[in-house]
């Protein structure tokens, strides 16, 4: 990102995701640049975007950044990875306002930490095969071989709250061997929900494999931006954060508040 | 069903689900009356609807019926138990035409069925958390008692196609544990993926257990009512089904393919 003159208004970042797995990246936003105005939409009514065709997801991304931009932000960070997979371009060329997401910084930090040049991605359906990880790595360079695997029940064992359990251990195991035996040294998480595996992941897939976190790399990402642009307009106040939902029960609530720790506003609507 | 005198048009059965698990209904309504025509609605834009709140599956499966009858439909079936436990009542008040659901040919079936009158039923969370078939039941006679458990694991594990999967049969297994260990003699499947697993479900509940089929029961009771009904206007001839999806990628054209044999219109629809 070049820097460029200091912007006069004050940034409002709108984040979206699939559900409640996009709080990851608010909770690194939030330890990153408490100050900053933060709106998040997750479309709990409609998920999980991962099993569904790449038009349909495609359609729920614009509709959820036209909600972010209605309520105010000028900062799009699309948390989710099966909506950044399919939609980022076509996000970019229809909206005026910088558009962040988890895949490319993911790429970066991919890069930088293989040594042979082996990475594996890890994701839903959608994101595994949009290709999209593969070919942004090997635009970046030469020699790499890129190992994608979907792991469509890992949202669900989440979900369920079987973080431990030997069944979740077991399926994380059948779904990384094929990357194991093809010898990566980095493993991209590519999906929100799984950094809460990390832990399992990180033991069945070898102590000396190197975990990409794409929360962590894109927060860092926006955080810099921010900073480099607005550092004029920041206050040092923390703002609380506005959180919608499409869909508000009981479970949705209760992550919320194991994510998000400050004083916030949350609201079901229709967008 | 009371009877009455036989109606002057033509029956035209609009069935509609969360996804495809309600092809296991149209599969046993095409078995009964191949000759009545059928319009099916599939919500895979927006499935699951067992993960989601009361509200706004309510709010769905009145769209979904607006839509059946908008295309001619002049007979609903919900074919969705999430659908059916959250939102029948709802529909018979919001629609004049005959609303048949799962849930209650369920109840009668498993009523027959058990000899010691102690009922498992699982089913989504939402189905499950509605508490309608132990509602249901209880009106039915004294005696009763009810065991309802969430299986959220089942649909996502039917849906990666591991029907056959040690994970599958030991989640399975962990699931009907506390059914098992409280004698029921009598378990209802309350939800449309689960006769996909009724070899592993019979063997971990045991061979004395009677498994009560929903997809069956509610389409021997529409066939009924439409026999009595419309006799006169029934034809011989087949007539092909239409099937509409509001999201329609690969793995969604596969499963139609395996429950629906005969020739059919699909199409793809934001209703």
């Amino acid at each position: 990102m070049e820097k460029t003159s200091t912007n006069s208004h004050i940034p409002v970042i709108g984040v979206f995701d699939s559900g409640v797995g996009g709080l990851t990246v608010v909770h690194e936003l939030k330890r990153l640049i408490p100050e900053v105005p933060l709106i998040y939409f997750g479309d709990t009514a409609r998920s999980p975007y991962g099993t569904k065709s790449k038009e349909t997801i495609q359609g729920f991304a614009l509709e959820d950044t036209e909600f972010l931009l209605k309520k105010g932000a000028n900062i799009i960070v699309i948390a989710c990875h099966s909506a950044a997979s399919t939609g980022k371009d076509l996000l970019k060329e229809s909206f005026n306002v910088p558009i962040f997401e988890v895949v490319t910084p993911s790429v970066t930090g991919a890069i930088k930490e293989t040594r042979n040049k082996r990475i594996g991605v890890i994701g839903t359906r959608a994101t595994i095969e949009s290709g999209i990880y593969e070919r942004e790595i090997k635009e970046r360079g030469y020699g790499f071989t890129v190992i994608g695997r979907p792991c469509p029940l890992l949202v669900p064992l989440v979900e369920e709250g079987w973080l431990k359990a030997r069944e979740t251990r077991m399926i994380v195991k059948k779904y990384l061997r094929p990357l194991k035996i093809k010898g990566i040294d980095t493993l991209v998480l590519g999906c929100t929900h799984y950094p809460m595996l990390k832990g399992i992941i990180q033991e069945k897939i070898g102590k000396r494999v190197r975990i990409v976190d794409p929360s962590e790399e894109v927060a860092r990402q926006v955080a810099v931006y921010i900073k480099e642009q607005f550092q004029g307009n920041l206050t040092t106040k923390k703002v609380p954060g506005h959180y919608y939902f499409s869909d508000l029960g009981p479970v949705t609530l209760e992550v919320i508040k194991r994510f998000i720790k400050e004083p916030m506003k949350v609201e079901k609507v229709c967008p």
